[in-house]
């Protein structure tokens, strides 16, 4: 049942900061997979929060950080929708992680594309993105090289080629929708390369 | 000899419309190579022409109509490095061609970023330079399936595959300079790819 304050209008629960962090994610990240991160404001993402464009800045900072907000928090339901966050003993193998990422990614365009323009607009290193798409790179290196070292004998280069592999089909997909399928690119890549990868000695 | 006019100052050759063209072009390729192509400006390519921002604009419309002149011609100069130009039956194995290219590429850095950067950013279909890099990615596809095919099996998804591998590295490489061998990476990827590809039923 909504509660009405005292002049019959809905009244609206008081958020805590980290819930009202969480919602303003929460719609930024909605209104960019409806509408493409070109198409939305400021504006529209404080009118879908309740609140006004100033209240929303209180938050996120500009606009460019609010777009690194909703990359952040991607990046973290990435690393649950990969198993990543299971206990080390409970991972998958390398592949399975990977295929996983990459079949989520196909059901969410607007993001990929949101990373995939801000990831090379933000070479620059003026960029407001440039220091999170480096860190995030570093991160996914180290991360993946972690998983593939027991298995791969050059790990290292293994992650860069995996990840080239994964931006590089993402690329053809955001520009050829209906004649590339971002999964089976992604899988007749990762076949060739997992199958060209020298096992770790033992 | 620099011949001068009646006051003394060195008299400007006069440049037919393709002259000035072509110079516009090796210009702007200079400036974009030597300072990148956020750090280009209209003043200063027609300073380096000797002539007016509007004289220039009569050449080659907007800046983003400039930048969309310096890649087209990169790509002719692209044809000619992998030996493209040449009759059919002079042409190199598609391995050799895409070799040529990468090597080539990783001594043009800053055209490779111009070329990142404005190719996701054209993935909006507003962006000048959507229709261009559509066209280049439709073309690179056909020439690449036509070096193909008659060597394996699925020219199509192998085409599309090398493409991917290439734009992935070159993303890297860009990031991370230190770190990342543009030719070295392009080697490992075109290696797996290649071993992977069933070859043509004969």
């Amino acid at each position: 049942m909504v509660r009405m304050s005292a002049d019959g209008t809905p009244r609206r629960r008081r958020l805590s900061p980290e819930q009202r962090r969480a919602q303003i994610i929460a719609e930024a990240t909605r209104l960019v997979a409806e509408r493409g991160f070109n198409g939305i404001s400021l504006q529209a993402v404080a009118d879908a929060c309740g609140m006004s464009v100033p209240g929303l800045l209180h938050y996120t900072g500009t606009k460019d950080g609010l777009l690194v907000a909703v990359l952040t928090h991607r990046d973290q339901v990435d690393l649950e929708v990969a198993g990543l966050t299971a206990p080390p003993d409970l991972i998958a193998s390398p592949r399975t992680v990977l295929d996983a990422l990459m079949e989520h990614n196909a059901g969410q365009r607007e993001i990929v594309r949101l990373y995939t323009v801000l990831n090379a607009e933000s070479l620059n290193p003026d960029h407001p993105a440039h220091e999170y798409f480096t860190r995030r790179y570093m991160e996914s290196f180290e991360r993946l090289r972690n998983l593939l070292g027991p298995h791969y004998a050059d790990a290292e280069a293994l992650s860069h080629d995996l990840i080239a592999a994964m931006d590089g089909a993402q690329l053809q997909w955001l520009r050829f929708p209906e004649q590339v399928d971002l999964v089976e690119a992604w899988n007749r890549a990762a076949d060739a390369i997992f199958a060209a990868a020298a096992p770790a000695k033992r």
